[in-house]
């Protein structure tokens, strides 16, 4: 079954924006199993709408995704073009805008004349429910080929296909590719790869991927058959043990909320160089209030010392980044907020602030718990986001194995 | 002046690979006043690469740039395709060959045969010099097309471009077209649409395109004339006012922190439901600490009170999430971390804890001066990771227009 996805947008061809709404449409498309076979990007007209459709076409694909220019704005043409292609007329779904002018008043947001274009649907061919936002998705038929029009919010257009799309593809593939996830942290692509050899050198049958971000390292592996993989899974989950921290998209920071939750427990934390970065990851998770009570950012030393009382000596003995500051800062945010963990963060995220000893990217974590505190010494590069980004996930890496 | 952009290769296809070759090699290519026409993405074979080619030639684009599949390995087909394709011979250049194997075995990288189709170039055409890797670009020019291949490797690709094509088209532009960003926040697109429909109305000849995002809507408008350019600029800055933040890419913390900065003031923070993403923002830039002290992420209501000094029968009678409790935060944080400027966020980010009188999405933000506090009520929507950004990006915004 073969699939082409179009993108419609002078944003994309212009390089002002990452097309990843068709990355994500391709991902999702090959995990079920069915093949991408043409993209394209083309602009906000009709003229190259409608050559870029016969192009995909051309080789006679089961579906076509195009996803752009669905918004209420002039130059969003794309409803207009493709209802003109496929030969329908224009019908006002009043009940549909009945619903939109309520949201919208509820919003406090005022509704507009040129709103009621999202209103409109095809006298012949579908629409496509948009649980995010106003502009809802369609659908049509060409010969042997089923269009799906959606609009090119990513938000929406991954609500949609979740919603509708995906659902519809995976009632129609055969033979489906099965796919397992082992999330890992910690450990580069290459020491991973390494460790694993012994099982990865056998004929496994399993197709095996290595995808590193800022977070860790994800291994996907996939086969036709559920005992091959099943198989493959166990062996690599045996030899990395505690590196993997889980078999699901879910972030360490649920996994986290989840454990914590069922045990009762609560965590604090103290911020430094991360900013505010792990009440943010922690806080994006609903059930988090249930665990964290709170968090402090002592980003100036002053702070480290008024309001989470760490001595001033010991600050200007061994600097704000140090393991014994690390210590202090875990143990008396735990203090202060009521906790039973309480983790700290202090370090150096760059570009400035370096010395010989302690160079850009030098970071402490300290993870204080009902009887011990331990604090462990980081050292990452020399990219401020990067930093902070990495610290967090080594730091909930930290909580995770000690809860 | 028209260009058109493919990239060969199923890893992009398939979603594993992002496509950010040519997201840059549009971003340089617009940048010089060039307009990207179309972008096609093929599979690595014969037949779809040159089904391909004949899409992007319908539109006459005076350059085709081509990248992907040059590499040394069986699924690297583009050069023998193109090859075939542009009807030339395969020309073994002996003296570059000497110069790889020399280079490979200083390496100390075992030279194979395979690599010795890096050394082939087109009895007819040109080749592009790699100021990084091995393989060589090529040229070829098909009526009144040239075409550029390149590399799929993003650093041996961005070395080619930035040292032939690019400074080949730099020479050839004669009429670039001009570009002007205006960002705006806290209003949607159809509103702003509406507020400058005075000015768009008019035959301004500038081509104008909405971008929203969670943080706000960016109105990019271009044309070839400055003149023109600039009026239409200045007449959509003139009705939207402070709508508009900034006319460069610059994120609005980023922009706070400088202004403050040049002010000598500092700002602290005490955030409940965006549980440290303000503080994280803020510290993602490398000026922070000459303005941020610190913060307070008063995520239960005791820590609010213990913490924050906020008194508790203030929260039992008006609600933690209510313009009294975020006024007195924001009054708090400053007094505590010593700063100028205090702000405070307290909500309902849900998707729980909404009630009839405050739904999910009500938040409060405040904005503590020398002076005077103000505080605001926003109601966003039922998103809690949206409601997050959209209230930090609100919070930006009220302190942005305070200082």
């Amino acid at each position: 079954m073969n699939i082409s996805v179009l993108s419609i947008g002078d944003e994309i061809l212009s390089g002002d924006t990452v097309n990843t709404n068709s990355t994500w449409i391709c991902q999702k498309i090959t995990e079920l199993g069915f093949d991408v076979v043409r993209q394209v990007t083309c602009q906000d007209n009709k003229k190259e709408i409608i050559s870029s459709i016969s192009f995909l076409l051309e080789s006679s694909p089961n579906y076509v995704i195009v996803t752009g220019g669905l918004g209420p704005t002039e130059d969003d043409i794309t409803r207009k073009v493709l209802f003109d292609y496929f030969d329908v007329q224009e019908i006002f779904d009043e009940k549909y805008w009945q619903k939109l002018v309520l949201k919208y008043k509820k919003l406090d947001i005022e509704v507009l004349d040129s709103n009621r274009s999202q209103a409109l649907i095809p006298s012949d061919g579908g629409f496509l429910p948009n649980p995010i936002g106003s502009a809802r998705g369609y659908s049509f038929i060409k010969k042997n080929t089923k269009f799906f029009i959606l609009p090119g919010v990513p938000s929406e257009m991954k609500g949609i296909m979740n919603e509708t799309i995906l659902v519809e593809l995976q009632k129609i593939v055969t033979k489906p590719i099965l796919r397992k996830l082992i999330r890992t942290t910690g450990y580069p692509e290459s020491v991973l790869a390494h460790k694993i050899k012994k099982i990865t050198d056998l004929n496994h049958g399993c197709k095996i991927g290595y995808y590193p971000s800022v977070y860790g390292v994800d291994i996907r592996i996939s086969n036709t058959s559920s005992v091959l993989l099943e198989k493959f899974f166990i062996g690599i989950q045996n030899i990395l043990g505690d590196i993997c921290f889980s078999d699901t998209k879910i972030p360490i920071e649920h996994l986290i909320i989840k454990k914590l939750s069922l045990m009762n427990k609560t965590v604090s934390i103290a911020e430094s160089c991360t900013g505010g970065l792990l009440g943010h990851r922690i806080t994006n998770i609903p059930m988090a209030s249930k665990v964290f009570n709170g968090g402090l950012i002592t980003y100036s030393n002053e702070s480290k010392s008024h309001l989470l009382g760490i001595p001033k000596n010991l600050i200007d003995d061994h600097g704000a980044v140090s393991e014994i500051v690390a210590r202090k800062m875990s143990e008396e945010v735990k203090k202060r907020f009521e906790t039973d963990y309480g983790i700290s963060i202090t370090g150096i995220a760059g570009p400035g602030g370096g010395t010989k000893e302690k160079p850009v990217g030098t970071v402490f974590i300290g993870i204080s718990s009902i009887n011990s505190t331990k604090v462990y010494k980081y050292m990452f590069g020399k990219d401020r986001e990067k930093n902070k980004l990495k610290t967090s996930q080594a730091a909930f890496n930290m909580l995770r194995l000690s809860i």
